[in-house]
């Protein structure tokens, strides 16, 4: 009885191939670096590029507030969280599409172009409806299913690394992305998890090199979620300057006191301000290397 | 203008509150073991569930093959994925609803209930059709969106720990299928990522003595995804019995060789049948403890 | 001038060699299982040796007290610490020779072997002077000028795993030990340092499995140190028949309330006679294996 | 009899106690950052201070070669290894006191102090008698005996943070040192071991942020350790500076490609000159900082 039913014909099992050994987000397949806009930002190419803003969108009032303190300062894109990944299910999820379209508000009065997390394969055409770039966070780095479908987009993606992920299985997921079709794609260290307690994360600048080495994609660094406190924030921005990387992601908040998410580690607008005069004399210095 | 703009209403950041302090997963909640039911099998409450099969669902024969030949030795539910996490895009990546369609068959046939992984939201409802328990993948521990869609499934879930999930966070995850509604949650330990690279992972198997005190609900050791060598596996499983576990699940092929997916650490039909001798003999040790 | 400096005769450079490519530690060598002799008691080779006491040495009352009631229980070496390695300079750091004096005596009251550990080089005769078997603890594991002394001493020597070694160095720090002329080595699985806290470490029972495979030389396992909690030793211990270990060293302390050093993980006499009721047990069941 | 027996005397249980709550090494026992002097040379209160040299002792030409290189571009301190922790006894141990002499000719040569490993409690009076600076390597780093004898030496001591050890616990080993009445002690943050494989070891710079908070003793970095590869140490080098580190160690070899050990990770002397340009405008820059 079991041999009359047919087996699966072999098409079923056929893969996509790679259009080079290390595939679209290889040096081999693309030498020079690739450069992703985002509404008048720019990220990549020689550029370094802030994105900045709250960990969650909380009202308009917090959010319009940030984003003119930090678009100010010198942020090219402000990010915020409407769909928020929380450890517990009894933590403060965000504020869904409620917090999309306050993000898209705050575009419309501040002129920035905004960034946003995307969860779930189900919400991706809402957020690509209102946000002008999408982000995959550190949980979500393997959740394949989303990657298929982000790839998919019309619009930049921000990947971030997983605190368990090699930079191989990293640039394995970007490439999910890029095989689905889209080709922009921001790469994100954001610290890995290891022994060490002192630091929420372990900020991994090696991981830097050793990707602007591999890939042609701009490798951005988020040093807020790594080391989890604010006061350490400015110094590793501005060592991810001087390892080379093409910008970096930090928290700001115009009340970190009250923030729902992340107080602790987002820095208030005057901290901001001065991280961005850091990271101009840092890229300054750059520009005068051998 | 911008204070023209209602703030988003307190009732918009209203969580849900824990039954108990610790929450439904907890000992709090629930003092007495959970025992779960999938068709005939039984996990948690003192019995000692072996959930079997390949990898990948393939073909129709090598899944019926395969699923007589653990159900000879003893397997109570068979394992066999349909839609494949993979860490590259250019790996076969599972039959899709066809491997579902062949898991359905496979029970008609043998008898066995089947569980099988779901990886994207838009898929719960479609392998909740077919399979009779659903798994939440390693990857996907912190896909808080498919926590929660499993969690309105009527179906028990198997979840499986993350390759760098805490014991704490790891019950955090099944608190958010608890906290949907779906109170038949069984805990797998699969290994977790260490700086050691003999084995594929570290099975953490204090963890298994963690949990079991923290939690009423049902833990088992998948040893095949924890060492990824088929001739550690029964010296694991044969660990996991001592320790207290609910049960394991042993990744079998009826020809490892051909596997498309983790054939080195797919025990053959005759190696899972000496797994069986020893598990019953290391189970009727158990009941002569002090 | 310099060039009239002499080089380095080549030979200055020449190194030792290792008999066989895997080395003295490697089944290369010596196929069969080694057998270590630690006065009547026997680690390897088919017997399951326990190794029990406290952690430190602080009285001989103590000492004697539990060496006794470990005795009585099946335990065939005593152990105890004089030198004591301590994260702290102000905690208590043992003993000293104070202490190898009392484990002396306590052998001679009681009948049983005793091993110590050894931190420095300076002490190595000393220790060798009354103790019947060395320990070179965790954090030396890569102290190579203390591998290299203990390899000229004429007695067994316990090596511990260190919380970041991995097998192959595990095993290149025993090829050490043997490598100086000492062929009796015992290698004890301790607990590596991972992400996860709820245990002190994570107890590493796949390694067991694989050093069984590459080294004729006894394993044993600490579960104590391992999992720094009393109640979680007795099923890791079973664990450890379980996986096929040659043995166990647990912490045991007349009195854990008023130990001066880990008094959480120690266990008490009654809880030891349970442990070794529940190791004869399984001992039994693995002879009972296909 | 065993009651005749007297039991210790409490005072032998007597321990050291901190200065102050935090001990010799915090911020609490001294506000102000500590400056060390090796010869000529400023670790610590402002400069950033180079210390450069191969991984091993070789021969004198090789060693004043490269000596007068890093000199030649601005190193102040000469390292090289005499006494070498190797993970194989078969591999080249080092030269010895043979080693330290050449040291010593290569200081009176070029005028560098130099810094070298000690491994053995038996050496520690020999290597201070012929080196500047004593170095005590990741393995060692919870080695206590050894941190007691160089902690009563009269010159400056670099102890490199372990590969598993916590923020904390360097700092105890730091403890160790000062306690025994050395106050010269330099940390010296060189990667940890995680779980990725890219790269030798993952380099912690958020250490260096938590470091400078709680002690005032000077913090340098070993990129070449960390990274393992020559092409990243510039950067990451880069990197220490911006990050607030008050020096640098590499290794430099004259001939990388003929080096006993480490050669893939040391820069040529044509390197290191570029990494020393690079470093002093960065440095600059750090002036120039808000």
């Amino acid at each position: 009885m079991i041999k009359a039913v047919s087996p699966v014909a072999p098409t079923t099992l056929s893969c996509l191939r790679p259009p080079t050994r290390n595939g679209f987000t290889s040096r081999d397949f693309k030498a020079e670096d690739s450069i992703i806009r985002v509404g008048e930002a720019v990220i990549g190419g020689g550029s370094f590029a802030v994105i900045a803003g709250p960990c969650s969108v909380e009202t308009l009032q917090q959010l319009v507030d940030t984003a003119f303190a930090v678009k100010e300062s010198g942020a090219v894109i402000l990010r915020g969280g409407a769909f928020k990944p929380r450890t517990s299910p009894y933590s403060f999820q965000g504020l869904g599409e409620e917090g999309l379209k306050l993000l898209s508000l705050a575009r419309e009065i501040t002129g920035l172009p905004v960034v946003t997390e995307v969860m779930d394969t189900a919400d991706v055409e809402l957020v690509e409806d209102y946000a002008d770039m999408l982000q995959v966070g550190a949980r979500n780095v393997q959740n394949f299913s989303l990657l298929k479908k982000v790839g998919r987009c019309q619009k930049p993606i921000i990947l971030k690394r997983g605190l368990m992920t090699t930079i191989e299985e990293f640039l394995s997921s970007a490439e999910y992305i890029m095989a689905a079709g889209n080709p922009e794609v921001v790469l994100c260290e954001r610290g890995i998890r290891t022994f060490e307690t002192a630091t929420r994360n372990t900020l991994d600048l090696s991981a830097v090199c050793v990707l602007k080495e591999r890939t042609h994609l701009p490798v951005i660094v988020d040093p807020s979620h790594a080391v989890g406190l604010r006061r350490f924030v400015q110094p590793l921005a501005r060592a991810a300057v001087a390892v080379g990387a093409d910008g970096v992601m930090v928290e700001v908040h115009c009340s970190p006191e009250t923030a729902l998410c992340d107080g602790d580690q987002s820095l208030r607008p005057e901290d901001f301000s001065h991280l961005m005069r850091d990271l101009a004399v840092m890229g300054k210095a750059m520009t005068l290397l051998s």
